[in-house]
């Protein structure tokens, strides 16, 4: 990589994206001007200007970068960017936690920090509603930042870093391919934020009108429309009533569905949808798993009528979108229900959504070459190209699928046997922490599941985690390349 | 498929594969003539030779068969004759069991038979002893027929079916690619059953001089030599000493090693085996695990010393090569053992040995490509071929590698959610069972465990492990092919 071109871009996403702290400290200023959480943030926000500045500056005088060399931005530097920055914001990101004395340990609050901006929502906080409301605000809104992306975020309000723009925008844009909405990136990364925005909005009003305050709305919407899952009660949703559930449920899986359609179906689309067809599987899983869930929850007595059909909405969009929110303890549910919500937190939400995962159309694209295979058995001469959206996939577009596969199925049980010898955890409890991470959901299943949470995890099991999430959410490669020593030569 | 054609390989297979009862026949008569047991031999015979025989006379009257129809079997005429001859030699195999009432149900006695065959060796019995020799011979012998391979062994035997024996040969050969060790198939095939003959006779002399019974001796040398798995007692190898239980490591060893390689090393090229980049690996992964494992039980207080290093080899070698055969009980490991266990399950041995799994070439090759995507994410235009052997492998190869890793886990969690629907499994005891049955290795964990066995399991639970040990045998396409549609035309 070009090493002082790197420091530099992530030097100013590191900047933009700790300007974001003013939010919080803007509640803790109307909390209590003098308190430690209000200093805690002040403090923050002048570390990662010093930080980020010095390193701007003193880059300027040894390396200095011309406005062109910005358009050289290769796929290893895009790459490299963008892991180094998500690493850099994280651990600024602890700061406040951190230094309010909110969370003692800064592994557990780097740990907090990764997985609110990664839309994980695995938390190390119990007692929640006690913590002051700048902290808890700013736990929230990370996610929010992670779920469109801090990259894109960058891009839509960074002075123009030309045509390297795109090779960080799609080193972050959830999914195999990034598509532009717009001519320029810079416009597309705005159009995404607009319709984010927009959605955020919506929802934060219907919280309100569902009887939460705007704090507690703001909050829940970061997590909703980021499928981050941190709330601002230890009961999660299952703190407030069947309206704002349902109101959540929408939103979790408008949040599920690329933003790409969303914005086509504002401009007076609204068929788009049906027009792709990983929606439509989206929809289907949906459409079939709610009413078996909600039959075999009445059927075993765990829960009946309308109640269980929430539930099992509820639980059903909020694993598959990856967003974690609870109303039951899904830990009690019989095995074969438990079963299939660990099979849809490999899945994960749809390409260009904020949701985790492998994505829908990933793991669409990867099982239907894998039953393509059956048929190329009995005829092998005979050319078939895999279809999406009634197109034919380039070729390399379907080995991608399949290695992103195979290297995600490696990561989780890498991450499962960690667990087990980091904190000798059960194999249920590894093997869930492990997808729980890496997909971004958070709870998992037994000690991490959704009564539970990640405190008792040792340190070095925390670090594995943080590198899962990571890893999950900036779809492997930018962190995994940052291993590969190819990548540090120039 | 030419259906004709099909039926009539079948039905030869059949009747070839079905003579092999006359061996536990033999015990039986020795052991007591006039027994139900001798009797149920006798009809079970009768009746492979009735329905065989029946089918080819049937057939000859209404489409005649040319002996050059057997040159034109195609891939698909192929993998349906293996998934079918499969299908209905386990119908007729589990005769004996039904029949002498050793086994009352006939759901049971097939699951048994399939388990034989496809060297799975999970079990339905208990107080193994108590049964007849000549039923538990013919249990035994069922490994030792499916190890090498029934299409293998008919191939070796019948009269010449011309050029279309290759494409039996590589539809039932282990490992991504069927080579030919002589001109000939027949010779080939013939070559192959002779290497594992005269490992199979060491091995039972070698166990008779450990100080087994010569029927014990060849029950075992049959579970080894096939890493079938099923024991003639319920204690398996832990109702014998050290002694035996080394010479079953070893042999063990030998078995999860690809069958070619044997035969080069006794054609005087021992050295053989070292070119072999799967060799390397297969015997690097105990080199890495047998002191790992060793030093944790000693740690953890599980078992030290020379006889925790014994389990350690015992159980690791046993379960890379889906033998199944158990000295200790290893679900009360560490929870790391376990995890590590369960890996192994889905590696398998050696592609053309008689070990079952993905086999570790496909493993191999697959990890390969997945690491390689991360160096192509960042030198997109770089070409680099992967190597196996220091030899390029064909872009096929690694699509197909890539294709069958995903089915393979694909039919691993569908198996894990049928075992929570059919019998309500808990987690752990899902995902065991499911991997343990697909693999062929028998012993999974929890309910399915070392000390446990399939008993409980309802009818629909065995009738779906039947298809998951076949499908995994067969390598998938042999078994899937049947529910294709395209298939079954012509």
């Amino acid at each position: 990589m070009h090493l002082p071109l790197v420091i530099n871009v992530v030097a100013r996403i590191l900047l933009v994206a700790s300007m974001a702290m003013f939010w919080p400290l803007l509640w803790a200023l109307l909390e209590d001007p003098g308190s430690r959480e209000t200093r805690a943030f002040v403090f923050s926000i002048l570390i990662s200007i010093a930080v980020g500045s010095c390193g701007l500056l003193i880059l300027r005088k040894f390396w200095p970068i011309r406005s062109r060399d910005y358009d050289a931005i290769g796929a290893k530097d895009g790459l490299s960017i963008v892991g180094l920055s998500w690493i850099s914001v994280s651990f600024v990101g602890a700061l406040p936690f951190f230094l309010s004395g909110a969370i003692p340990s800064y592994t557990d609050a780097f740990f907090e920090t990764v997985s609110g901006f990664t839309t994980t929502g695995a938390t190390v906080l119990t007692g929640i509603r006690a913590f002051p409301p700048g902290i808890l605000f700013w736990r929230s809104l990370t996610h929010w930042m992670g779920g469109m992306g801090i990259i894109v975020l960058t891009v839509a309000l960074l002075p123009a870093i030309g045509r390297g723009a795109y090779r960080l925008y799609s080193a972050e844009a959830p999914g195999p391919s990034a598509e532009r909405l717009q001519p320029t990136v810079k416009e597309t990364a705005k159009t995404l934020w607009s319709v984010y925005f927009l959605l955020s909005l919506i929802e934060t009003l219907f919280l309100i009108l569902g009887g939460m305050t705007l704090f507690e709305a703001l909050c829940h919407t970061f997590g909703t429309m980021a499928t981050g899952g941190f709330s601002t009660r230890d009961a999660s949703l299952a703190a407030f009533g069947p309206n704002i559930q349902w109101v959540v449920i929408i939103f979790m899986f408008l949040a599920g569905c690329s933003f790409i359609l969303h914005f086509r179906a504002l401009r007076g689309k609204p068929l788009v949808y049906f027009r792709s067809e990983e929606f439509r599987i989206y929809l289907g899983l949906m459409v079939v798993l709610v009413p078996v869930f909600s039959g075999i929850l009445w059927l075993t007595g765990a829960g009946g009528g309308w109640e269980g059909i929430r539930h099992a909405c509820f639980q059903i969009i909020s694993i598959l979108t990856t967003t974690g929110f609870t109303t039951t303890d899904f830990d009690l549910w019989p095995p074969f229900l438990k079963i299939s919500l660990i099979v849809l937190m490999f899945i994960g939400g749809c390409a260009g959504s904020t949701g985790g995962g492998m994505k829908v159309v990933r793991v669409y694209v990867a099982l239907k070459s894998g039953f393509k295979s059956i048929i190329r058995s009995i005829l092998p001469n005979v050319v078939m190209p895999l279809k999406v959206d009634s197109k034919p996939v380039p070729e390399a577009y379907v080995v991608n699928a399949g290695a992103y596969f195979i290297l995600y199925i490696f990561l989780f049980l890498l991450g499962t046997v960690v667990m087990t010898i980091t904190d000798g955890a059960d194999l249920v409890t590894a093997f869930s922490a492990s997808v729980a991470c890496l997909s971004n959901i958070g709870p998992g299943l037994g000690d991490v599941g959704a009564s539970r949470n990640y405190a008792w995890i040792s340190p070095e099991g925390k670090w594995f985690l943080s590198f899962l999430m990571l890893a999950g959410r900036l779809e492997l490669y930018a962190i995994l390349i940052l291993f590969v020593p190819a990548a540090w030569r120039r």
